[in-house]
């Protein structure tokens, strides 16, 4: 599907007002960025470049587009023909998908002539800002299941179809191993699992008779969900009689599912039972309403659990279902043509703009992340100093960063319109981002009450936000 | 795009299961349905028939789906090839889009064969979830505007493309009166609307000229954006001055929009000074983080706003982003192949099922909707009575509903498998709910502690869960 009218109206409105006061070729430079740490965490993970790629190659205003645009009655026919050639033309630096990001940090760096970067704000707020937040809360699922597997269960909950595969995907960039969305396997290659329902052992006369069918129907990957009638007095031993009876035929029993009840209280006596049976390699999947807290909360109750199936909260972000990413002006051309720095001031201090073309460092200590800084772009930091000076932008606050190695974040993807990032495996971003975690302190890793992690401007960038505060 | 593979993998490790073990015809009845409403609220609107119809006709397992489940390594040839040829069979009955809908009514019946009616229960749930929760929301943020119209601005914080796309559609039929979203407008001609940003003032030397600018491309339909450096000493003295000198060319200034600062203040000042200038046609439209209670408190608070834009509240259900919605067995052919009602019983009586083939009637007394009886399909209850007798199933409660009119919800929209309810359009879905809206007592429409709307079961219903409860 042609998908280039993915934008809000206003943006083509503007775009028509720019041609019609020959304002082209104005050149800018725009932010992508968060202001505030989802779920009261410590860390973001960045996501949606690949989709927000895709869309930006795809962008063309093609016949049924431009007729469905004439039909609005607001644009002359002059500025329709127009648009018909319209491309995409500028440059685009971004953070791979997988990289830890934090508030203020350009995700994406659009520089274009000011239509053009105008025109793309709405798709790539709206990728970008979804991926990122699933991303992150996939991470933070990870962490508190700590050596456990993650499964995504989410697609029946998810916002739509789309709304679930895009899901899927960025949780599998944050850190899960599997999901249950087979479209998702299909078009992503990650692995999907899944066993049978409550309502499999409801249509065969007895549990066991359930439980026998489908181990006869997959001896070597048999997982048996015990909870719909008593999983203590029904449910696990008939899966014991069930996986001694595999053991006959030289087949181990995968596991069993828990999805409802005390899971902690379950788990424990689940395992003790399996555990007496001989059947040891049987592993505990959970499910139901689980989110990194729960998860989290079962673990210091001593579960017993070895795989969590994670839905809803996952895949909704339910307790924090949008990111607040926004894209905002940093350069503009002025009357002569330079590009020049811009600021847009606001009485709420965190909206305030950091002006500049600016790059993102990340300073490292040894293996430990120990704080980021922006620059500007023309005044990059030396690396042989193994320091540098920084100011949050907030606080005024000053911090001197140590560091052994200073790594630049933001990537070229797009140049003069054209896409120099290759596409990138899942595989390989879900890698990044467990290297960027492992390089993380554990204090901005915590579920709650995580430390904040370091950003501060460089000085170059501090004085120039100054001035233009001032002058403002 | 085949989406047939956007189903949970146990749908299909059972469906296996079935086929393997000469399951396939048993018949059932499943009844998919939410248990608690949303928001706090009073009522549902349900939503997502349309999309849903359209996945099941496209349902059909094609070269690149058999090759992909081949390569999972759990299924025998035999069962992919028999897959190819895999049809729904089964008959659907539903509630219209827009519909009142209320905890335990089915929003979907579906009667088939097991193995299918299984297999298609992840990706109904996850279009019938979503978009009746946004449907709902719609309708909430309609009420509290009042004779205000609502716009959907939820794009760039959106659930991804389709997230954006469906829950621009759910809000249309929920009430909304247009959207920002140029691709949902294309693909669902449903009115799109929208302006200039921030950013458009940013790029000229200053705001008037900004102003200007646009009005001089947009003369009949120009809203001006008035907060971009100060809202009543700079914003709105220069849109009037705009306003009067569109005047002049014999064009009414449109109006203007405040998207930051105290909105009820701004919004009272803003319509004296528009008012004291003579521009009485210009409308103040208003954005920035608005649900529907934050549009009660504006207008209690004296509000002069004509157009509410609400986005992220809206598209993504901020304050409940998942309904709840499951999908349970009610009945299954025992082994003479008789369908009989089935129940599932929890220890959380809420979780307990109501068994049978069932109907929803709506009493109505008068225009008003006096509450719902949920009967057997094989018992319909006689209109000629005038009233019914009911039960609450969770409560016990009886109430006799008398009523003018009985009307039976559960439309038919799929038999043997074909689509018998011809498409609707988005407009007339809006309609129903609106007239059904109508029908509801306001003690059910307030945005906080609602009224509950009385759901009852037929005595034969009620006997019959009675008894299924003793037998289990």
């Amino acid at each position: 599907m042609n998908l280039s009218l993915l934008t809000d109206l206003y943006q083509l409105t503007m775009l028509c007002g720019y041609y019609s006061h020959q304002k082209l070729e104005q050149q800018s430079c725009f932010d992508l960025y968060f202001r505030r740490l989802p779920f009261s965490g410590g860390f973001c993970l960045a996501g949606g470049l690949e989709p927000a790629l895709e869309w930006l190659e795809s962008l063309k205003f093609e016949e049924p587009q431009i007729e469905y645009l004439r039909s609005l009655d607001l644009f002359p026919g002059e500025f329709l023909e127009w648009l018909r050639d319209f491309r995409f033309s500028g440059d685009i630096q971004a953070l791979p998908e997988g990289t830890l990001v934090f508030p203020g940090e350009p995700i994406l760096r659009i520089q274009a002539p000011l239509p053009q970067a105008q025109l793309i704000e709405s798709a790539l707020l709206n990728l970008i800002n979804f991926h990122t937040l699933v991303a992150t809360k996939a991470a933070r699922v990870r962490l508190a299941a700590g050596d456990g597997l993650v499964l995504e269960f989410g697609l029946r909950r998810a916002q739509g179809v789309n709304g679930a595969l895009a899901a899927t995907r960025a949780a599998m960039v944050g850190g899960c191993h599997a999901t249950s969305n087979v479209q998702a396997g299909f078009l992503y290659n990650v692995p999907v699992k899944g066993t049978h329902a409550h309502s499999w052992i409801m249509s065969f006369d007895t549990e066991l008779e359930a439980f026998r069918a489908y181990a006869d129907t997959y001896p070597d990957s048999c997982t048996l969900l015990v909870d719909t009638y008593d999983t203590l007095q029904s449910g696990v031993p008939n899966a014991i009689k069930v996986g001694k009876e595999l053991a006959e035929k030289g087949y181990n029993l995968a596991g069993i599912r828990l999805d409802s009840g005390d899971l902690a209280h379950l788990s424990r006596e689940s395992r003790k039972m399996l555990d007496a049976a001989g059947l040891t390699e049987a592993r505990i999947v959970a499910s139901n309403d689980l989110d990194e807290h729960a998860i989290a909360e079962l673990k210091s109750a001593g579960a017993k659990i070895d795989i969590w199936g994670v839905g809803t909260n996952l895949v909704t972000c339910k307790d924090e279902p949008a990111l607040g990413g926004v894209y905002k002006l940093v350069a503009a051309s002025d009357q002569d043509g330079r590009l020049t720095p811009r600021i847009k001031v606001s009485s709420n201090p965190v909206k305030t703009t950091i002006p500049g073309i600016k790059q993102v460092y990340r300073a490292y200590n040894g293996e430990r992340a120990v704080g980021d800084v922006l620059c500007l772009e023309d005044e990059p930091p030396t690396s042989d100093s193994r320091q540098i000076a920084t100011t949050h932008a907030l606080t005024g606050e000053k911090r001197t960063l140590h560091f052994t190695r200073l790594e630049p974040l933001l990537t070229p993807v797009v140049k003069n319109g054209k896409r120099v990032m290759p596409s990138e495996s899942l595989l390989d971003s879900a890698e990044r981002a467990r290297q960027n975690l492992a390089s993380l302190g554990e204090e901005h890793k915590r579920l709650k009450q995580a430390a904040p992690y370091w950003v501060g401007l460089s000085d170059g960038l501090y004085q120039l936000r100054e001035r233009l505060l001032k002058g403002s």
